[in-house]
């Protein structure tokens, strides 16, 4: 109905199925301007056209040729999942593809007003700090091919690899011998085929194209055909030991009405935890979700296996896996989550701690599991209705994830720590603290441009009664009753103007989530204001709404010291800066001599806001009071008793200005050292 | 000369040079009673008859049959180091069977007066918590058996696996179809080589049998044909990825006199950190000791590659060498070591961290590299005569080393982390924080088993002036000067009564170790009383001794709490019960509800002392005041504005009474929760 709804995006990620259970159905967004616009045109001109020639020169593309017997000479990579590499680039390209074609994307004078990044020179490939490095594509394939003509040379690779029965997977077809399904715990196959799924899906509904789509079916059906609970006559019954292909079949389902896909979820999901791994909480397996008390094992694992659980719960009304995914994620935030939304403190097996192991500089908050956090809680949003589910993906969107890329698009955090300490020597790899070009686990880059590319698909949802808007951006909202405008600078300033463009005729309820942290805000409705109610992160407008009816929120962005459960051991005695849903974070280079670890903050002196357009693409910092401590030499061991220590208050050092800057723009200047707690004392 | 003399034992792990440039050499003691001998009779009781039936059940003894061709069947044990668990055991038992025979060991009512470990029947294999699992060696095989033949019947496995030209690996020999040296960074042949030889120097000085020695000189031998620096005419200039040979082939050259051990020793050493290995500090390989500024990388292979470090600059007088392990043994110290002594911040890479970085829960600290630690310490204690090497040696010993072993002798720890919060999930595993009765990597235990039979040679030292007590135990202190006995209930109580047996009738000096721990002091010596002066650590009595004469030290374990300084962010707040050379913990099985996670410690309240002959074999506990913090539900998310949150100090909770034991006993009662590290607020 409403006239610009043809020109937003097409459906994204999460399309309902015509039984689902949910509270809320996703509602249409286009971003046309401000932060997330900005971070999307680094991901469309930068991020997403280097892919090709990454995967090209990492040897994804070159294993598939081989697979089709198109090539010769070695397989590439060393891990049997390096096919997703591929499946999550296709993915992300084909939610770029669905993008309303046009000026909306290109960069501009809109994108970051005052910021080196957005003119197109700096924002092409090849034109970052990184472009003098190993990987570096080919800049005249990338910036002057066509999308979508990439995207169909891809997929036929995609599809020449595919054995005749449907199977799919380059490592154990050129690797293996052919052999199939002999190494669940670790083969990845069915992980692989969900990342198929869901670039299939994407290609789908972005292009139409059915090319894909046949491909990801006939593995599914492969899959269905081989796997299945004793009695069933299948001849495997088990699971993949790296959760993704649940999720995968459920959007199958949805995408293609067949219900064996959503079944062949429903089993995968309910034979974890029952020992056919080995029982290992890594694998999911220790415990079924059903009786799982909290989140554990690999991060990325569990989160992936949750939100197929959520998936499920929507789709078939299974009360006991919803009330499992509930009790999950209640629990995870409590006791498992960074204050950057980062989920996952070990680097040893890439898992969850104890409850309140949230270590700062080991944080290891995988950006996929950044990713996989957000897919989840959308999930959860949608089914429930709550607003806290969003509450964490804001808080994922602008610290934990965004953290994951760099500013100019080029370079990846695969692990995203919370401090970088004075003299700390880099392991380099996968799990560096420091920006790279590409990963040898190359996981986390294409899985941060899908989501940036299919954003607008998580941020607001419409039921019966009106539209919820979650997240706030620039841009318009829509849904079949009405269609908002939307104007703000947010996260910089607090203010987001409303304006309805079109709208139903009868009365329907606008709500404006009220975020978790927000302490302090107003809602002018035409002569009306109000600071409330607040009913569970929603305030609700009821009304009859006519074309240019205006709403205006004003969240206080008022600078906040933060801290946390005193069960949190890591930052005991230390404090954070936030604004907004802005964590801020100090770095050595802001600060004379390059170091932090001698660093206090003055708590009773208040912070200040600066915004800096010249400082990494336009960013708003806080400046607080602080001292360096004087650190006398205590000989040779560091402990001494209550009162010898250099511990004590006297010790207080001379006086410094601190420069607070957003987590995510971390690392976009020098490898130096970098802390998001600061001690009070 | 001394009247004693003989019955103590012969010379140990380190025997100097004709030409060493060591400020001190090591003297000979005899423990007889008291902690340390409780605990050697645990080793030489329990943990060492062991031994065989374990190594057998783990395959390590199979795999010296199938390479000397006298079984069939398939090689065990996943890793080309197994050998190694032989190695050490081997050298465990010899120093065993080096020990004063008679009833010098035998457990009786002196080894631990009041302990439920004083028996015989406790002591004996078998009979402890842990005899009911996998691995439980055949009683029979090795209560009764003879050590003397176990030891003489391994041996005889060892040298029939050699093959003829010297070489002997049996992972290489069986799994790798006998190729050699090609993979030097993994490979472990030299690291293997190394155990061989300090078994076979152990045997020889313990035995006087050249059987082992025979085959480690061979395999010596063999390696000094192939390795050498380019020009030398050797096959191949490299190192290996662990360095561990180095020390070894200095106590070679030590053993037999012969210079190109200690030629082949000082080339491997100073080939380190000239990327032979890839560059990667993980195998010591990114930096030249001689220029590097902190340890880093793997923790136990830079540890002994600093003993050995330590051993050539003692041997040939290089200056460079001990001021490089001088400034690393400082920065070690004052930037990576936690109160424990525990050394290795990381589980991944098993590693070092950055400076400061020394968490509680994932504190790695692995037995092995406490017992590296020590014997590094103890060669740079000989070598320099400075007492700050013995106060780590203690701490160590008393703490990070000693909870690597169950009281009983049968568990074993291969992290020894600071803290297991409430609610922790195990993964199982070498890295658990729970007693496991063996490893798949199997190489603490025997390291354990070699230090705590060789323990007496690290106690104390000579020179031409005196003798110098660096660790406090009961039983005889001799030197070529004279003979002391000692009595003491160390580290129970703080008096140390020395009596002079026998002495030179010229003056000499006896220096005590006053520990840097310790803040009050007295020394009595027959009418005088000396409060000072402490000279680095040294108080030193210089004067004509007779027999009879009595030296009583007095050193005051007033209980105490102890702080960090404030750049080890992971004790923030906290506060650590220590008394005397020990750390204390807390253990949930202690406090009602087993949780520890809430509890506060009131610093403003004396401590307690209680000695509790019940518990733990007989410790003495600390008992402090404290309240359990009430924490009210914060919702979802834990952290908060400050103010907010529920840290503020009104939420002190009920008065609750805290018992700390010492760390080193530990779990050994329940898999509970423990802490270290206090929080005071």
């Amino acid at each position: 109905m409403p006239r610009t709804r043809s020109a937003l995006p097409a459906t994204g990620p999460v399309r309902l199925g015509p039984d689902s259970r949910a509270a809320l159905r996703p509602a249409v967004v286009g971003i046309d301007t401000g932060f997330w616009q900005a971070r999307r045109a680094s991901n469309a001109y930068v991020s997403i056209p280097q892919g090709p020639a990454l995967l090209e020169a990492a040897g994804n593309l070159h294993n598939l040729r081989l697979a089709a017997g198109t090539a010769v000479g070695e397989f590439q990579g060393a891990y049997p999942f390096v096919d997703t590499d591929v499946y999550k680039w296709l993915e992300a390209a084909a939610w770029q593809l669905a993008q309303a074609p046009g000026e909306d994307l290109a960069p501009g004078e809109d994108l970051a007003p005052d910021g080196d990044l957005a003119s197109g020179e700096d924002l092409a490939p090849g034109g970052g700090q990184a472009s003098g490095e190993d990987m570096t594509p080919n800049e005249d394939q990338t910036r002057d091919g066509d999308l979508a003509a990439e995207v169909g040379r891809i997929v036929a690779l995609v599809a020449g690899a595919q054995q005749p029965d449907g199977y799919l997977n380059t490592w154990f077809q050129l690797v293996k011998g052919g052999e199939r399904y002999k190494d669940l715990r670790w083969g990845h196959e069915l992980y692989c085929a969900g990342h198929l799924i869901q670039a299939a899906v994407a290609h789908h509904r972005a292009t139409g194209s059915g090319e894909l789509l046949d491909v990801a079916r006939k593995f599914a059906d492969h899959v269905d055909s081989v796997f299945g609970p004793p009695g069933s006559g299948k001849p495997i019954d088990g699971i993949d030991g790296h959760p993704e292909v649940e999720t995968a079949l459920v959007e199958l389902y949805r995408e293609t009405g067949e219900r064996r896909y959503l079944d062949l979820a429903a089993y995968f999901v309910d034979r974890y935890g029952h020992g056919l791994l080995g029982g290992e909480a890594y694998c999911q397996d220790r415990v079924p979700l059903r009786e799982a008390t909290n989140v554990e094992g690999h991060a990325v694992r569990q989160l992936y296996l949750l939100a197929a659980a959520a998936d499920l719960a929507t789709e078939t009304g299974d009360a006991e896996l919803r009330t499992a995914a509930e009790r999950l994620w209640h629990a995870m935030t409590t006791t498992k989550a960074h204050l950057t939304g980062g989920l996952g403190a070990h680097h040893e097996e890439e898992d969850f701690g104890d409850p309140y192991e949230l270590p700062n500089e080991r944080a290891y908050c995988e950006t996929c599991a950044a990713i996989a956090s957000i897919q989840w809680s959308w999930r959860m949003a949608l089914l429930t209705g709550e607003a806290r589910y969003s509450d964490l993906i804001e808080r994922t969107l602008f610290n934990g994830f965004l953290a994951g890329v760099s500013l100019d698009g080029e370079r990846w955090l695969y692990v995203n720590p919370l401090q970088v300490r004075d003299g700390h020597t880099d392991p380099g790899g996968d799990q560096s603290a420091r920006r790279t070009r590409w990963f040898r686990c190359a996981c986390c880059p294409p899985n941060v441009m899908r989501l940036l590319a299919s954003l607008e698909h998580y941020l607001a949802s419409s039921d019966d009664n009106g539209l919820q808007i979650h997240q706030y951006v620039s841009g318009r909202y829509a849904s079949d009753l009405a269609v908002i405008r939307s104007e703000t600078d947010y996260p910089w300033h607090g203010t987001i103007a409303l304006t309805v463009e079109e709208t139903q005729v009868e009365p329907w309820t606008l709500s404006l989530r009220i975020p978790q942290w927000c302490r302090e805000f107003r809602v002018r409705c035409g002569q009306e204001t109000y600071e409330g109610p607040v009913a569970d992160g929603w305030l609700r407008l009821e009304r009859t709404w006519s074309p240019g009816d205006q709403v205006v929120l004003e969240l206080s962005l008022e600078p906040r010291l933060t801290s946390a459960d005193p069960r949190v051991d890591a930052v005991r005695g230390c404090v954070a800066i936030e604004r907004g849903p802005l964590v801020y974070c100090l770095e050595g280079v802001d600060h004379p001599g390059g170091t932090l670890d001698d660093i206090v903050v003055d708590t009773t002196r208040p912070l200040a806001v600066k915004h800096r357009p010249d400082l990494l693409g336009g960013v708003t910092t806080v400046v607080a009071a602080g001292s360096r401590r004087h650190l006398p030499d205590a000989g040779w061991w560091p402990y001494a008793p209550v009162g010898e220590s250099p511990d004590s208050p006297q010790q207080d050092g001379e006086h410094v200005e601190l420069t607070a800057v957003p987590y995510y723009a971390w690392a976009n200047r020098e490898d130096g050292s970098m802390r998001v707690w600061l001690p009070t004392s």
